[in-house]
């Protein structure tokens, strides 16, 4: 299969205590770990309830946006395949020891053309989850906050988002299942798009903007229902919202997008179809990028193209 | 009881046909009779699929805006009391006879001191619902786009909300739920009122504005899956969104506004708390106002405010 | 408007330990008192997040059913009518004096045909609610287990349905929404019958069974996510239930049955549409009695109708 | 990748005009074609509305249960892969050819140790959807009846599903997500298990019981609301229901289960979480049995474990 899914996000805040208080409290995660990077800054890390390795978010003191990804390979055989398909593509590819990451084996680092850092590991210590696996139930007693099970996705900018999609396609055989093009012609231009590995409608989505930068990392929820209800507990919680619920046209999925009190934007996403590699690409032209972001106002927002960590 | 309910919203459309489709196509409401009014405008009556009485919405060609509202007495003694305390309010009252409207019976009509035209009947031939009473389903098996059931409520504006307060309390019996105030002082003004006569969260609701207009009308749905729903045919069908998906602080209803093809406002209203005479009236302060009308944006925008009929 | 609606339900439990865990833990119910009763029975008394009066729920230790039912009147002066109405009716009616239950006025107290205890009050000291009044979230931020909010109706058996019915309608000025009959003959029997004296859909069901029992007493929750995620509470914690998830075609509403730890039916009740008294009576044939009752399997079972405490 | 998913499943019914209605005014299924078999039974073909080859339901008149299911494969060197490991893992492997099935590219076939037959394909004509690829709405906007997206998964029995699970495991790659043993020590009997090889959390299930049989086939709703909203219409409809809506403990899905008219067994079914690979394989012991299939009732039905075709 080559890579399972995002494995981790790591992304910088301004004030751990402000972050702690919204990935923990507001969005429930599980704190894993505290510790201090090699660079002196305040850590933390966290996993949703669903999910049974050490951490999926880890929270960095010092700026905004995204250290690097980490991305999960179902075979300890896949690293090096990755690895010769990078370096194929003309990626510069370094190893990784285990321990870099507390809790995670050893692997590849190598940043791509969208100027991300990208991790690629295949094992990750298996903590478990509160249900446990043996006639667990289907979520815990007692969630905290908006209780988000698993990160979901996230969403780059790069200047040259078709570049980025090959990368994808190339090195982690990603396939795209919604694109946004300036024509259905063959001489279009590619403004977005949205890859897989598998059948989540997307673990990576890349729009044109500036290098490196990030826009969104998003958290999975189940339903419409659960998105309204995190909306609710969005505004007692002050945070500050960057969409109200609605659905997106491309990926047809459910969300609400906010900041975290550092200002990197955070969505929780339910819906969505899914994912297959035969299924025929969504294409949106650009025309109809307002219906295919926010399919119910049909307008983007200035801030929702504009602010990014 | 006196006024049991918002019975009929009449109101004025520019084009028939598009309102139509509309109404009928996009609502799915149940049209149930076409005529010619005296002064020789078409119109069309409509019911929701849960209604029994013959119509609750009018539409009558030429222009915008609201005609006249009716209110349902359950007794027939009703209208007599409430002619009179309209006229000790100090209102002029008119008798109304039976087929001014058509399938309804005679009561009485007054103009608001908000300029508005109210009639008050005690009767409308009752044609029952596509269910029955006999073993009936929950729902038609069949319904035609959102399917709403039921007209529910009218926001208007006045430029003395207060006053128009203090008729709705003294001539109909209502009692308010909500409130905007200007400070929690005794001295404070009233920038917004919602009141009802039952259990419904609001039968109408009257914010200050120009004299006689509407706001909007609202049909009801059950929850925030049937808005959400609705939120997506309004796209499907191009109807012009004014509001997306969102939950109102005042009433806790989960709404979404949009307008009718000649730019009357519609909403369609889900959830809200059951209203009681006992329960204490809720006070929003003009500061926190963005949180009461839209909870999860905590902003007004200028469209909502400025764009009535 | 008389009774606005049913104020309270005093019921017994076996073990007020474990009753405490069930109606505060699972069921999130606010504890407003504790005391001892002039027998010497311990009781609990509670209220649910979204009521503002001190208490909807008495728990008494020794035995199980239901003790007696409190009704809120709207005005003082209704006390009085409806007194009359029930000694014209043929009942025994005594006066309650102010805390004779703790923090309720006075009152009446007489009881029914069918062999239960009513009472019937104005006033209940106001203790609000956590999210107050003044520009209040929608509901509060951290609720206990289900959460619910609010004391709904309560389902009683009694040899003559019909005799209760007429009390009901007599001296409450109820009306009925939906009857069971044996048949749609001017002859027919009256299996059952659900009635109100607002908008909910009902206050108060009686069908026919032994004298003086309860069936269950039910509160109210916002939709079907809501009945959903109650019915995976009730699992979690370990709760008999009695009826999954379903649709009830008598009132619409959505539900799930249990039963407390003392073997007291309890029900969370969502949806239903709006009653109003010129809506015509669905009248349901005993024939069709499972589809009534539940709409999905279409079948009562034999617990459903034969456990009564 | 080998197997995408299961692409169709080929079914008997007793009679064709009865399953018509089922399947297509009830299921919502699109109809592609009409034809008779080779042995001269009808045969109608159906898609749901989110798939894009040309079918995924094939029923035969005569008789009930299954005839075969198809596995599509991701890549045509997939066909010769699983040929191989089939015949490792002992089978009797026969050459498909295009157009043994109408639309259907050429492949293998095989019958399973649980004597169901097994048709693995490459290429199946793509006939799109009715949203189509560009600028595509989130759904057609006139779905008829419960509106179903896409087939799902399937249960099926036999005398040794361990046996059955190494197939599953050794020949199509999958891996099992949740299990029911008879303990958890290692000489445990396994009583179920589900498997996948993407991240839908089950393709196929299970279970001891008769060879050759047919529990359930699956067809995939968004959620909650959406299984309440099929149960409703399932009666109007008529249609025998099996299990009202409830949750799984195992797989977490939300679900109601019913009949066709010719007695198979249908389910529809939702959420469930993204199964993954590395994710540790929930266990359940036979002693939870009831909890595991039907989470709030926490009990089988006799039916539920003996109807089978």
């Amino acid at each position: 299969m080559g890579i399972m899914r995002l494995g981790y996000a790591h992304v910088r805040v301004t004030d751990m205590t402000e972050a702690k208080n919204h990935y923990g409290s507001t969005m429930g995660l599980y704190e894993t770990l505290e510790d201090v990077s090699p660079e002196g800054n305040k850590r933390t890390f966290y996993k949703g309830w669903d999910e049974w390795d050490h951490h999926s978010v880890v929270l960095e003191e010092g700026g905004v946006g995204v250290v690097k990804y980490g991305w999960k390979a179902q075979h300890e055989a896949d690293i090096e395949a990755i690895e010769n398909k990078a370096k194929t593509f003309g990626l510069t590819v370094e190893r990784m020891s285990a321990g870099e990451n507390p809790e995670v084996g050893d692997g590849i680092r190598f940043t791509t053309t969208s100027d991300h850092v990208f991790e690629v590991y295949h094992s990750q210590t298996a903590i478990g989850t509160e249900v446990g696996t043996h006639n667990p139930d289907p979520f815990p007693r007692h969630l905290v906050g908006i209780g988000v099970p698993a990160l979901d996705h996230s969403l780059i900018t790069c200047e040259d988002p078709k570049l980025m999609e090959k990368l994808l396609m190339d090195v982690f055989d990603f396939y795209p299942t919604e694109r946004i093009q300036t024509s259905l012609e063959d001489d279009h231009e590619l403004a977005g798009t949205w890859l897989t590995s598998n059948n989540q409608i997307h673990q990576m989505a890349v729009i044109g903007g500036p290098q490196g930068k990030l826009h969104h990392f998003a958290f999975r929820l189940d339903d419409w229902s659960q998105v309204g209800h995190a909306a609710d507990l969005l505004t007692m919680d002050d945070v500050a919202v960057d969409v109200t619920p609605t659905r997106h046209g491309i990926t047809r999925g459910q969300t609400t997008y906010f900041f975290d009190p550092s200002g990197n934007r955070n969505e929780v996403f339910g819906g969505g179809y899914l994912a297959f590699p035969d299924r025929p690409t969504n294409v949106w032209t650009v025309d109809q990028i307002g219906k295919g972001i926010f399919y119910h106002s049909r307008e983007l927002n200035e801030r929702f193209t504009s602010v990014l960590t």
